[in-house]
């Protein structure tokens, strides 16, 4: 068995824990390292304030140190990239976060990237975030759609609030990449790409590509 | 009794926040705010780490939440400004970090700041935070003078690392204002700033001596 | 007698230094340094062009000189700095610009700070003073509300307007803290962030809290 | 047959076209894109100048086309990006360019990233794309080891001037990542890894990471 | 006979050519550098896309070495300023682009400089290139007129749709100072200035004006 | 008579002047604008201070007043610009800084520019200058000679020391484009260039250039 990519959703949902499943999928072959996909039980339902990112740093890194020894990788699948730092100080493998891996991914894509986000509140943060990662040139705007956990069940309405925000920051703030938010809304991508009319980066998709990448790079060559 | 200014020491050590009182005495007034310093039971000897500065957050904010309600403001009295976010979003009170404030009392102190980092891994930690504060035009450089928490307490040595580092900040790096990149360093504040020549902000005394200001502006002025 | 706090008004409007002098009323205390407001007899009566920024100076700094041997700090009460880096040069004591601190003080209150400027020829003014300061990745806009010094003795339509400005600082720019541009304007302050929503920074407060707070770490503490 | 990763080495050299396949081998998997990396015919032996970067695209424009067909993505193998936007104006596909992946992956390991160039005429040419990359608030610096093609050749000083440089680009500019600043050295990757004590990134590897994760994404999952 | 500015027009349009030669005609002077505007015969008709600017490089570079001789300075009259750096490598006479000198310019005139593109697609690079001149702390806005090079023969319209994005980048984005996104476009500047409000640069002129200067302090002063 | 570029020197010193006029004077032409350089008698001998440079401010604008009627555009010839918003808002005519136009034009020459400044002093005043103009993304170091007026008349030490912080900027900061930070220094260029090996750009011919081609292109063409 070789080692593991290990995506830790660190909310306690299980459907959002099985959407991410799904989203990464593709990214499994026969002869790469598995992808393992897991809730924080000790989590809260949905991370929406910066006191629920700082919350489960703690837990999220008791259970990356549980699962160290198989581990080829770890993927933080929250779009605050919670304890992302602690995380790779305290662990020899390689770690991402999506919210990271999401924007430098829509760096490749278009000049200037906008976010969706889910909730106003997590609009400084995230721009707190990408100040810390010097990405502020590139930098459209930072948009929610205002629906609350609970609502975001109604999947029509959340694909229409992220059309319009979409197509607002197209529009009127000159983004011509989109990254997603949140995890657990790959779903979405597709319709999303299709009706706002620019790329579409799914963080977590593209947080475990870069880290399958790496894993397989860290092993002899098997081709 | 009116509102107090609470400066939480987010480590356990009675020394630095005894220091951290004596530091910002000189800011108590008769007619002002009270100011209480106090250390986190729960927090580790020294914040050091990452996963130092995550793992004082959740005990801090449960700290912070039995003060509010005689609280005017809170002071993070640690230079990472753990859980200070958190903090803003979860208090009615104003809430001011150290390492914020003595940053940007730097910047009306000389036009590059340079910071005395303790350890070399709290350097891009620190990086990172100066890129979410906007301000790495301003920024010279953050060098470490690379003792541990024990050897702090040799006070000749620290006080002689810090002069050197002071001085290859200022004589390599341009910078013309330095910020003490640690609290519980007052006593060595006068000295650093006579030996280097440019000046020294201590960062307990300037985020305590704005969190005092805010207090004040907020009540009714009896003169 | 202690050394003196001088918030110097460089217009020669009495007018505005009372307003100045009853916003700074709170950061006085019995055993803390004395606060004195002044106007400048030679400053025009509003200054509102680079002119007039310009042409304050001289005689700015010849006034401070005449105060320098009682003074603990100076402030600079007019939203550009005039004279700020001239008075750092010649004065030994500190010096505090209502626009820097103001900016700076707004930096702790929100992720992007927006600024309601009187005169639309102001704008490009500020802009290069914030981009002297570094701190444009952290701007939301600077909007004026385009009345002349006559017309803001109109109370009610001078709110009006500094309402309508911060709301589209607000809701267009994405500003969550406000800056007032222009000091002599602390009594629409809370009025205006009831109104508006978010933090509303005046900055002759901001930059006098900082200055007392020097002054009084400068003395030997007496509690 | 699925659809492939082409590798677009623009200069004519086989023997950097066989170093990057081999490279690049650790990517491919029984069930995944297959991964072809071609040399240009029509190219210099090796891209050194600005002249030779900009004569290359029209060549490999044409060789982009005649494999889109086929083509799942196509990653340009030049550290100067030759022809990068132009492709992905004219092609269907998703293009990656190793010197863009090479430095977005850099983000991710280390706060500040470091350049080893293999010629003093590279850097200001790097400081541009890394300019119009938005990235400069993370860059260290761009340093050269200054030798020619033919003296690439021999391996030992060769890697022992990019040790020389590496340890330079940590120690004096606090560079905490590395990017090797040229295809087909992907040989001396753990062993500069080694000697200077930070990552070190190849970026063909890192481009034909996204490029791989991207086309898996795009194909329905077979897992 | 002195030396010449050689105004390279990179498409094959002559009408564009004897627009530029026009409007640099009071740039020349009985006793200074003669100026020689020239098209591109290898060239595209316009320059519209990546490719187009790509392509007419070799051309170019190749029409300059015959040139050299002769040349005191060259002028590389595309807005996307097509092998700006390898004609600087290649040559020994000095090198001027007509976007770099046209934004430097509009830097003396504005604090926020907009720009008119012709169409969508040039915004991204025009976005990138300013990146890599590291001016994007001054940037406005660069908005399309959306018309073809067909299109742009009714003047009138074609002057029309410049004001109405003119005034867009002043009100909307805060632009001060404008510059003309496109060579040949001299003929429109007053009436846009005039329109608009603010002033309007001609990028051709821009660079022109910089090669006389540079190709006359080259030479032994006459007077 | 045509319009006059007026070269106002701000300090008082005719020997400056006659070096800038020396300087420009291979930009007169038999047919184009006249070009007058003047002192300042208002003006201290030398600009040594930021209270020197607001000192000549007024005068300087009141100067200008006077020639305003026969003036086609200004240049303020000293390198920290006083007075250049000033004038600009004041004046019908097109005003030109020297600090302004020697960093814009060294642009053009390479990708990060030094300053050589004359004393320690000068150089914060310059940093906040460049954050102002944006271009600090583009900024190598700005290091002073550290010789008095008095000393500069020693012209073997004055190049010496030149040449040494010239090459500390190329080979320790990575400036391949100088700017002199000085007027009056014109006779020095050439001999610099030669001794580091990068271009050096003299700020007051690369002022009056800017100015004269301005000029020009306000008149109906001749030819």
């Amino acid at each position: 068995m070789g080692p593991t990519v290990y995506v830790i959703n660190p909310n306690s949902s299980q459907t959002v824990t099985a959407e991410i499943d799904k989203a990464v999928a593709p990214l499994r072959s026969a002869d790469g390292p598995d992808i393992v996909c897991l809730s924080l039980a000790e989590g809260p339902p949905g991370i929406q304030s910066q006191q629920d990112v700082d919350g489960v740093i703690v837990p999220m890194l008791r259970k990356a140190v549980e699962l160290e020894d198989s581990a080829g990788a770890f993927v933080v699948a929250c779009f605050s990239d919670p304890g992302l730092h602690a995380l790779r100080e305290l662990s020899r493998r390689r770690v991402f976060g999506i919210a990271e891996c999401g924007v430098l991914t829509a760096l490749t894509l278009g000049q200037r990237f906008g976010v969706i986000a889910i909730l106003p509140t997590s609009v400084p943060r995230h721009l707190r975030y990408f100040g810390a990662m010097g990405v502020m040139d590139r930098f459209a705007a930072d948009l929610p759609i205002g629906l609350g956990v609970a609502e975001l069940s109604d999947e029509g309405r959340a694909l229409d609030r992220m059309i319009k925000v979409g197509r607002t920051l197209k529009d009127s703030h000159g983004a011509d990449v989109l990254v997603m938010g949140c995890a657990g809304m790959a779903r979405f991508r597709t319709a999303l790409e299709a009706a706002v009319g620019v790329p579409v980066v799914e963080p977590t998709q593209a947080a475990v590509a870069m880290a399958v990448g790496h894993v397989r790079l860290s092993q002899p060559a098997a081709h």
